[in-house]
């Protein structure tokens, strides 16, 4: 059976996508949708995802969107370890409940991305102050959510073992880093939390975040006139 | 064993998971948590969800928040029939899709109640309308893509039978009522969508919707100086 997946190196739930695929040697045919240069916009990819995003898979016939609805597939299709996506109903539940929370949380990450990098890179316009301040207060109160209530008493997010939940945790928050952002600052539970999942995903953290990485270094949190990405 | 559950009348996911309880005849605890008064700030019910949003259950002694992660997990607990939630791992992933799909979309119709409600009837300030057109381009756009894309080519949003996505849907919709708002206006698909809901759920759509209804005919989309709700 094959299994393409579309995906860009910039995108978070991309990455986390490729670390559980990486992690648990799912083979896969991977094809790289370029959003710096339009590519998710080809007519061609409507077909493949209706609202032009990434990722997006195509599992022998079956065409899926939506990161969390193709994780959860993968770990119930695929014979994967547990504690990816506990079978067991409460343990599941309890996923669930991060997946479901994350969406409207941990996502200011990537408005801060789209608001201070994407768009003065695309338009030359710096972006609006008072708009990012508002971004940056909710992601700090998500972020402060993490560190005190998510990761309160136990060391992943929801649970003693990671899980698909710590993959798109940890992805989005090193998204903010491209901006000059650190997620981790002054919160020691995320820094512990972040090494956890760097040893547990070894080498596939490292890898998967090569081009953000490089980007961080490269820009130092100032994005170029025009993205090379 | 014992379900509690936590909600307000004019919460849209409280709305769903009332509706799917009552529709499948679960016995369940009603614990009403009054968010005009401000109820969910208690101290008590920062045990019950550390978010103090609404609905969270307690199931004998297991917590649960997150409305989508409630409904998955009643759909597994509980002995109800297979379309709310296919047990096929395909079927699922497609109700999935929707599920995660509808967090930062549909989501905007309660943005809109919170700019056009909620903050003028305890603040008694005008909402800001460059805000509120932000906000409504984007209810417009999710709306257009439940229209045209998610009921392009079948009767419910992701199938051929209502599952738990179509509920969660259309109590969003059904929120934007209070704001003087038709989200069925010139949209044939989503209007003859919303008449299968409510022959398949009758008479609880009607039931749990009372409260919002009486608000929407009592104050014509104008919020009172000091909601009395």
């Amino acid at each position: 059976m094959s299994l393409k997946v579309y995906f860009d190196f910039l995108s978070p739930p991309s990455r986390a996508l490729l670390m559980f695929l990486k992690a648990n040697r799912i083979p896969f045919e991977p094809k790289e949708v370029k959003l710096a240069k339009g590519e998710h916009f080809n007519k061609d990819y409507a077909n493949i995802h209706p609202f032009q995003k990434v990722p997006a898979i195509i599992d022998d016939q079956f065409q899926l969107i939506e990161s969390v609805a193709i994780l959860r597939y993968l770990c119930r299709e695929r014979n994967v370890p547990e504690h990816w996506y506990p079978k067991d109903v409460k343990g599941q539940a309890k996923v669930d409940e991060y997946l479901e929370w994350q969406h409207t949380n941990t996502r200011m990450c990537g408005m801060l991305f789209m608001l201070k990098w994407v768009y003065p890179s695309t338009t030359g316009k710096a972006p609006n102050a008072k708009e990012v301040a508002h971004w940056e207060k909710l992601m700090n109160e998500a972020l402060d959510k993490m560190e005190y209530i998510w990761l309160k008493d136990k060391p992943y997010l929801t649970g003693d073992r990671i899980s698909i939940a710590d993959l798109l945790g940890v992805t989005e928050l090193e998204q903010t880093r491209i901006v000059g952002y650190n997620p981790y600052s002054n919160r020691a539970a995320l820094t512990a939390w972040l090494e956890r999942i760097k040893g547990d995903t070894n080498p596939y953290f490292g890898e998967v975040h090569g081009k953000l990485h490089h980007f961080v270094d490269k820009y130092k949190g100032v994005p170029p006139a025009r993205t090379d990405a």
